[in-house]
């Protein structure tokens, strides 16, 4: 008897999050499930793990999974608790999301999802963050469906190089209007903040980040930006290794 | 007259640790100094932004700075917060720590010291990250005063390339026994976690992360692991691309 692939899933929205919901079902289709997720949105906590604070953990029963619990801790938190406590055998896949808004170009150093695809990459297991540029809660998942259930059969057949993950952005459109999935770079772009200041009822400022994206180079076709804005999925194989090669050189502290 | 640089000082250790005391004091030697640093440790906190919640700041008083706030967000807030809210014009330099701990290797993406520096750069200004690799509470910061020095001033005096920050890390060693300052790679590494589980005096499970370091390359000879274990401090040229580059044409989902 082949014995199905087992497919560790996750999210930063919380396991409520109808994103995690949509995953849940087409992974199901894949092999047997289990869900390990936070109890509460983790939205923008990046690679954040708990070393301050204790985690706790409690059987869940949403979305009809070998194994499910929600975790008080961050998706970072999620994946090593799953890995190394809760499965008794290594996953063959690791999937994040579906995402409520885009985690394409700089969001992937601030997204909850995509850490928690690279930290499965970093235990050494074929990881996935999917995320659709809607930020609504009642966004439609099922237009993506096609393409996700595509990108996981392939990445159970294939291997995937040591350390990385994908991170797959999904455009808002409608699934006959996504032209397809292209592969691409992370697109060079930042966040131009404000401080939105108000009052509290006592009179004492208080402050909510607000910000609008910027990309540095709209006019780079090998981008995850442009395959966005111009109809496609895109995905960039994604790694933890910040250093900056090229930059190596131009340092000289002697 | 020439003007002193500004130079905007944080930590993820919080306002009040010895490591940032110990930064604020000689970043006063190079420039007028503006600390802006979590109210509470936010160790472990990675990239991690307030987007579900609110911040708040306090005017504080305990590094001779020109101005001086304490923030309820995290490392990264705290460099958005001074570059877009409190400052009135752009830092010359932006360093963070100095981290009670190590942040080599794996342990970048983790830091909310590093995070610090990273988003420093995003925002077009030279950033440094410290870090000395001790965790105690009474570490010596003053063994590593002089190259300290040295770093902070060749980065005021060089260019840094664009969006790229430096992790710094010190091994823990008097000043006489510390070979020099080498410019080197990440090394590729990862944590093994272990779940240290308790119960609380109701008989509830619950856990605290724990782990062991494991290097995969302890032969490679250009990696901050390797200056560390042999007297060097490291300098790791850092950035945001976390695209693994070397893996594009691996991928075709067409």
């Amino acid at each position: 008897m082949v014995q199905k692939p087992l497919i560790l899933v996750t999210n930063d929205d919380g396991i409520f999050a109808p994103g995690i919901q949509a995953l849940a079902k087409i992974a199901a289709k894949f092999g047997d499930i289990v869900v390990v997720a936070p109890d509460k949105p983790q939205s923008g906590m990046g690679h954040a793990i708990t070393i301050n604070a204790t985690l706790r953990i409690q059987k869940t029963n949403f979305h009809n999974a070998l194994q499910e619990f929600s975790c008080t801790g961050t998706p970072v938190d999620c994946v090593k608790m799953a890995v190394n406590h809760i499965l008794k055998k290594r996953p063959d896949l690791v999937i994040s999301g579906i995402n409520h808004g885009s985690n394409s170009s700089i969001n992937v150093i601030y997204s909850g999802t995509m850490s928690a695809a690279i930290e499965g990459a970093l235990e050494g297991t074929p990881s996935i963050g999917f995320s659709l540029c809607d930020y609504a809660m009642e966004a439609d998942f099922s237009q993506a469906e096609k393409f996700i259930e595509k990108i996981i059969a392939q990445t159970l057949k294939n291997k995937m190089p040591k350390g990385v993950c994908l991170n797959v952005n999904i455009p808002k459109l409608n699934a006959d209007e996504i032209k397809g999935i292209k592969v691409v770079r992370q697109a060079k772009a930042n966040w131009v903040e404000r401080f939105d200041e108000r009052k509290d009822p006592y009179g004492r400022e208080y402050y909510w980040l607000t910000g609008e994206f910027v990309n540095f180079e709209p006019e780079s076709l090998d981008t995850d930006e442009w395959a966005l804005s111009n109809g496609y999925i895109s995905v960039v194989p994604t790694q933890a290794d910040l250093t900056a090669h090229s930059a190596l050189k131009e340092f000289n502290f002697n």
